[in-house]
């Protein structure tokens, strides 16, 4: 059986709501960045990174949340949620879920996560007061140029929508007022409302985190 | 015909590279980032975000490193870029670019781009000053853990290659001495001496990087 290692408001969360999707039978083991269990040796043994998300497979261990989420989608075809034998439109997925990890998710752990580009504590203050303007800069583009309607990618709801959801999660906390972005904000109301999520921020460390709400309020 | 936007010293050179490896038909088109060509109205038509690689398709245009790098595995698949009807193994191709793009790019670079997550000219120069620790770790890591050998992911070349190859460029001038890595620096001296790599370097803007040396010595 899989194994999903997860942490409070990680971006793990957006692997989390593709197994729950894909009706995978999965084991979810929060780890406690708290008392820094990522840091552990025998999480490190697992996974070298000390980061989430890890997926243990029997076949080995899957990192890195573009890598998981594709990995899901092929691996539960029935579930539809990644374009199957069409390269561009898996390619499309991919270069979505690859901004969102390289540029929105690096913009946004520059306000708690400072010290890992410096030292100085006030280059890291520096960092932090800069990310409302980067994160909102991220948002006008997906908002304007990459969400489709009504779902990322258009009518098919894909793996894209757990991982914007993840990060859409985030905008309060990192000081960005989500009404700006009225598809995103419709998107993220929508996606609480689906019984795969609502499951997930069910279980412990999902429902409240220390970045931001991770509950909204609406559609119901 | 596939028409590839790429600039000097930038990660574009991993997604030329594959075409070449791909045997694809394309056209190279070098943009002058000296002049601000990435934020001219023409590519922000074509690419909103302004950055390269930007890969254009007749179905339309892709961006993101290993979003390009799995498309022209997938649509050049005599090639045998990356690993074919293996969800696992393909995940495991994933997550090294992932990795690649999504810490060790990001890490690069707050050498030259640390004006993106702050204002501060302190600020900035402190994020300069721990780009050596960081690269250094994270090529640790990838030494360590993630190279399998003789190629990235074991015996079989893959679109991980070249942009290992890509970002292992940048070590010298990221004040990091390639000697510390024996196996990544011995893939890097193998990997210049591959023809298409040796094609692709010979392009304008390929061959000499202000970031630091691109071409390297050894092998004959």
């Amino acid at each position: 059986m899989l194994k999903l290692y997860y942490a409070t408001g990680s971006c793990a969360l957006a692997s989390h709501i593709a197994l729950e999707e894909a009706g995978a039978r999965y084991e979810a083991v929060r780890l406690n960045f708290a008392t820094n269990d990522q840091r552990k040796a025998e999480y490190l043994t697992l996974n070298p990174k000390g980061r989430v998300p890890a997926l243990v497979t029997e076949r080995g261990v899957l990192t890195e949340t573009p890598a998981i989420l594709a990995y899901v989608a092929q691996t539960y075809p029935k579930a539809q949620l990644a374009p199957r034998g069409d390269p561009f439109e898996f390619a499309r997925v991919q270069a979505f879920n690859s901004y969102l990890c390289s540029t929105v998710h690096v913009a946004h752990a520059h306000r708690m996560r400072g010290y890992r580009w410096a030292d100085d504590p006030d280059a890291i203050q520096a960092m932090r007061d800069k990310v409302p303007a980067n994160i909102g800069e991220c948002f006008e583009l997906l908002e304007r140029d990459m969400f489709a309607g009504p779902w990322v990618m258009g009518e098919t709801y894909t793996i894209c929508d757990p991982y914007l959801f993840t990060l859409a999660q985030w905008l309060e906390g990192d000081g960005v007022d989500p009404a700006r972005f009225p598809k995103i904000h419709d998107h993220r109301i929508r996606m609480a409302l689906r019984p795969a999520v609502k499951k997930v921020l069910a279980e412990p460390g999902h429902a409240v985190s220390r970045r931001g709400p991770v509950t909204i309020q609406g559609g119901s």
